[in-house]
């Protein structure tokens, strides 16, 4: 093998010196500029579609291994969870990531909510009540297809609440983000970026296709219109709300294999990190084994 | 190709004459006895652990684009869903099933539900509370791991209640999954058949394996002491609560990949003769890709 390729070839294993936490993670309280972030960019990693698939490909035995060892770590009391939180554009591939990503996983240990418009009854409550209600319990891998930012992007895009709701919003999304790390919920945040190009050809597909024709929402049109505020409200977010405890990554993207493989790198690394163990027996399991025999 | 090639190789596919519902479905009414049943049988389908590997492999897309397109229909207010009930002895693979089966569909369309003993809250409602709580919505596939069938098999086993409540629960159970399927439920119950020695050998390879102690229980060896009493117990509710409409299968299971294959099979027979179709357009497509190429 050249250098090059062992480089390359360690950056898709888990046991590598490759951060892409550190290369993605939005640093908070600074300004963000999207327009200055290349969505075409695959930074780190493997470097093309084929690549890309086979490197997502060996991610599903370790994540898989990570999530049964959170999983049994719970029945013997450890409350830790993790929360992936998946922000985006129209079309930016937030099911596509579910998909594909979550489907790596043991589906009877993730808990799925996708968050639509709010119902009357979930307006009757403040913005945090539904999110509250979702969130993953103790072993599990807790999944938001868009979630409480909804409520500071299209709230503020098309004016929902009053300009000093949504900056006290800000603040109390960092609390409540805050009391879920304190409680043991490790909290990834993935806003996937893509360009005002790539969501028109993404569009313009799903009118192509008859079997697409149900993804497709007028609306989306009428959203698009409002891009350049949209994306400003995603530069706000980012930077109010990236915190060390619930840090916010910029995924590149335009391309679905980077997106995967960048999704499922940092739940990878994350989960690593929490180093989750196999609880031990709290029974006899000699006598356990002895009694079986006997049966 | 031999014949028997051909025969083997269309038992596996999706538009072939066999059917498993068929072969498997337990007639309502009748006495049951399960020890005439062996649990390591394969009837139809693949022959052996490869071939029904490959056989699961290739089903996952045909289930994915079903579920898919039951999704998509209920975006246009079909309301038709499906519940997968899973039951069977300890270790007889209910977890594995959801791994391996569910594990082929999008995840984002899936509503899990295991059932653990009751919760004080669940046991100061009616039996069916927590279930009825826990049903998928229109364009779900709905999982329980186990379910209210607990209500007449550890409750009749341990005499969790009296004698007459556990007789009416079985019409209780009859008049609500009427119900269910009047209302586009697609209950497929699936009986996880596995024999004495096969239990046996799952257990004592949990007690060998430090890394399969969290899923022991020494509860589960007092279980496998009254296994003559659980064997009835399910007897008698297959007997009873098998109904055209919510029918039981019994699985044959000691092989956990003829009940992979078979599991799958199943949801593919039912999923077939629901033939969900992709909804129709509900906006002007050509006006929409004018203003998206305008914009």
């Amino acid at each position: 093998m050249t250098k090059k390729g062992s480089t390359s070839r360690a950056a898709t294993k888990g046991g590598d010196d490759l951060s892409l936490r550190e290369l993605l993670r939005v640093p908070g309280g600074k300004p963000v500029d999207l327009a200055a972030h290349d969505a075409r960019e695959t930074p780190a990693g493997p470097r093309d579609k084929q690549a890309g698939q086979a490197a997502i490909t060996a991610l599903g035995a370790p994540l898989a291994d990570l999530q049964e060892r959170l999983w049994a770590a719970s029945t013997a009391g450890d409350r830790r969870r993790v929360l992936l939180v998946l922000q985006g554009m129209d079309t930016s591939g937030k099911g596509g990531t579910v998909k594909h990503v979550i489907g790596l996983f043991n589906p009877s240990g993730c808990r799925i909510q996708a968050f639509k418009a709010p119902t009357p009854k979930e307006l009757e409550h403040p913005f945090l009540w539904r999110i509250k209600r979702a969130l993953p319990q103790a072993g599990e891998l807790g999944i938001f297809d868009r979630s409480h930012y909804e409520d500071v992007l299209i709230a503020r895009v098309r004016g929902l609440v009053p300009a000093d709701e949504i900056e006290r919003r800000y603040d109390e999304i960092n609390r409540f983000e805050k009391s879920l790390a304190d409680d043991g919920v490790t909290v990834v945040k993935c806003f996937l970026h893509i360009s005002y190009d790539e969501q028109r050809d993404r569009l313009l597909k799903r009118l192509d296709r008859p079997d697409k024709h149900w993804k497709f929402n007028v609306s989306d049109i009428d959203d698009r219109a409002l891009w350049p505020a949209y994306q400003r409200a995603y530069e706000i977010a980012l930077e109010r709300c990236s915190a060390p405890h619930a840090p916010w990554y910029l995924v590149p993207a335009d391309h679905k294999w980077y997106r995967n493989w960048a999704v499922s790198r940092l739940l990878l690394e994350h989960l690593s990190e929490l180093d989750p163990r196999y609880p031990k027996a709290d029974f006899d399991v000699a006598d356990a084994r002895k009694r079986l025999l006997e049966q």
